[in-house]
């Protein structure tokens, strides 16, 4: 059943069934956070019981409240879900975001499927069953029983995991990376990733989508959602279930049978996404591909005052396919200007240990000038020549006095000083990272999606006459 | 020229030559962290320039100090350290640290020659050139112009790069990972790689050595000095390098050239290192290692309030060659007594999204009581049920009511609280990280510590009869 999700997540009213007093209800905390988040449109409690919650006047019915409600958060036990559906269909209520557990994944298969089938009828879309809810930062929208703080940003995160999904709804704070939506799948029983990654590909607020996947229904159309979401959008893929392992955990954990891990091994390769093994490296490249999602060529220069931490990016690199040329002659001629007649102008380019924040300003302007330079790896290592805020300042600076528009990544290894000037560049939008192979990895994820772009683009090119032979 | 290191890093006097009173310069730097870490031997600024540094009276010379040196620093330029080692033959000194630069490194092979060889006609040892110092935690020692802040702890780091080493100082005291000594080795004209590790082999302070490596002169002592640290303590090497691309970049910065990267990965296993390829995973291993080096068996329990995080886990154990088997069937049974009926009690055991920091403790508790469980991965997902900080107290307090000694180590994700409950519990001594992953990965390094030292033990008690043959 396709259809857009556009109210789903720019609703001009919504409402949550089962709102409760109680703050440790989930009924309570979904309210909290659509309030606390600062949602425009109007807002409904829907409880029998009760005159009043959060200060909102309460309604004992969906169809007893005014002006109709586009979506309705469903926070009732399972065995009155389907009452609800009945009150939600009269109210001409458009979504349906059951966040009530004790559906499929207890082997409830048939209230499952009675759920979709009743809510169909009446022409809503179902989000879960088995869900924490969602957020959507364009329309400050929380309607999640997650923290209540949330940090806007253009990555939309898809989570098949409930508590899994929350912690790393603080840990994307934690870490400074901005979200534009986190959607709850859960149970799947309608709205799936396939549905949500047609609705991100066209979204503006979305520059990237993090899915953590433990298995799918409708193989068929997951690759193609995927296919043409990743041609214009990197798909970032934590498929957890990779070994017999842990698709056995999974299946226990959500009872969805993740087909073979071989199988999924070819599929994500296939549709063009970016398979990560671990929730950090998930949201490296998610930091990464909220500032850039494109570089011009292959040409690489590395910057760094440590040359351990050179080599360390030059194997990381190598080892991602990325093979770093000499740099351009008159580049080097530029940085003999300014550095130490012993430090080596090869790429890795060694600043040396003496390098200065004015430094790391002329070499990395120097470079975003070149015309024969695609990308920089900033790296920095903490020493007490170069004061690690200062050191972000320069490159801050650096970008902004360069014409050219160009991929920066930053690793700053060191103390308390080199994390606060992580978090100071991430804030700026340059995405930067702790250690020198976590940078290098995450410029190594930007080149790998550019190819697999352009193979993604060749693929739709070749594909087009076989169509139109097909058609005529 | 063997000999042992004790002098080195037990000194009962030290001097920096070169001492300066501008507080920009190395020779001032050193004799600050001297001062400042503690150091209650002896301690001579040597400055011919200079009545006072630092409040200390100044000496012309090294043989001008009264009562002896075992150790000098040397921080004068390279063309005057011949002069030094005169002087520090003449005065008796034990052990000469050179930080001076402008040798081998910039071409000068003949100077550092003729160091070693005027060190070793005065029977002294040369640490250096080209090094940024060292530091022994058990005597208070910080000889180096790192930073002055030092965790101290059980793990040695030995360094080949400079800068990086003096930045992953700063890292190891923001990631809670405490070190008995740090050993920057630059240009290892004399102590290398193999002396270390004999000396940290039968170090009591030292639990586990942690070694950055770029290349080595000396392949056979190395090979045996690693396999003989191996069998008794886990040595974990960031071998850089390991491509083309990286040999080259390494050739340029410390001019080692580092023998083909294929020919290292061999060598790797077969001394029995832990090969790791990021500064992360390096001190993630270091942390286990500071807590535990052995397990007793394969059978590793998960708990978890999140079945994506044990999803994940079990990938990753699995990935490291580590099963997960069924849960003991009595522990089981008591688990069914506090755990809601829904809960998945296979392994990885799903406490659920509900799970109280109570349950956390009652789930480990009775693990550790069972004599078939010999480790345990904790996951949480921070949740609003169990507060991080009252859940990594819960797990604290599983330990100490346990009798049993078993490793048990954590992953906690989510957002700053969740932190906080890392570092609380990493300075309590219980490896703990920010992601399942990284928990999983780590408890995976040391089974396979456990393995790779038994496979050391049985070629040694293999090789005995060989050798008494040969002796025969």
């Amino acid at each position: 059943m396709p259809g857009t999700l556009e109210k789903l997540f720019r609703p001009s009213s919504i409402a949550v069934v089962g709102a409760s007093r109680n703050p440790s209800k989930i009924g309570h905390l979904v309210l909290r956070n659509i309030l606390s988040g600062g949602f425009e449109g109007r807002v409904y409690p829907v409880n029998p019981s009760a005159e009043q919650v959060l200060g909102l006047r309460s309604y004992p019915s969906l169809s007893s409240t005014p002006g109709g409600v586009d979506v309705a958060v469903v926070c009732v036990p399972a065995i009155t879900v389907l009452d609800v559906v009945e009150d939600a269909g009269e109210a001409g209520v458009e979504f349906l975001v059951v966040l009530s557990s004790g559906f499929k994944e207890v082997g409830n298969m048939d209230l499952e499927r009675e759920l979709v089938v009743r809510a169909r009828k009446h022409g809503m879309r179902v989000l879960g069953p088995n869900v924490f809810g969602y957020v959507y930062t364009p329309s400050k929208l929380n309607a999640s029983f997650g923290p209540s703080e949330v940090l806007p940003g253009k990555v939309a995160f898809i989570t098949q995991s409930g508590a899994l999904g929350i912690a790393l709804m603080g840990y994307s704070v934690v870490e400074g990376v901005g979200v534009s939506s986190v959607v709850s799948v859960g149970n799947k029983a309608d709205i799936d990733d396939a549905d949500l990654l047609e609705f991100f590909e066209e979204d503006q607020s979305t520059s990237a989508v993090l899915a953590y996947i433990e298995g799918v229904e409708n193989g068929r159309r997951f690759v193609e959602a995927a296919s043409s979401f990743s041609a214009r959008k990197p798909l970032i893929v934590l498929k957890a279930g990779r070994t017999e392992a842990g698709a056995r955990a999974a299946a226990s954990h959500t009872g969805s049978l993740s087909s073979g891990p071989a199988l999924w091994e070819g599929v994500l390769k296939q549709v063009g996404a970016l398979q990560v093994k671990d929730v950090e490296a998930a949201f490296d490249y998610a930091r990464l591909f909220s500032a850039y999602s494109s570089v011009a060529g292959l040409s690489t220069l590395v910057l760094t005052n440590g040359g351990g931490a050179g080599v360390q990016a030059a194997d990381i690199l190598a080892e991602n396919g990325i093979y770093l040329g000499e740099p351009p002659r008159d580049y080097v001629e530029k940085l003999r200007t300014f550095l130490p007649s012993f430090a080596s102008t090869r790429n890795p380019v060694d600043l040396t240990g003496g390098a200065t924040e004015e430094l790391y300003y002329l070499a990395l302007k120097h470079a975003l000038d070149h015309p024969e330079v695609d990308s920089v790896l900033v790296l920095y290592c903490e020493t007490k020549v170069a004061d690690p805020l200062q050191t972000a300042e320069a490159i801050l600076r650096a970008l902004e006095d360069s014409e050219a528009e160009k991929p920066v990544v930053a690793g700053l290894l060191g103390g308390e000083g080199s994390r606060r000037a992580v978090k100071r560049l991430a804030e700026r939008g340059v995405p930067a990272y702790p250690t020198p192979e976590r940078a290098a990895r995450a410029l190594a994820a930007l080149h790998r999606y550019a190819w697999l772009r352009s193979m993604l683009e060749k693929r739709r090119v070749q594909a087009q006459p076989q169509l139109a032979l097909l058609h005529e």
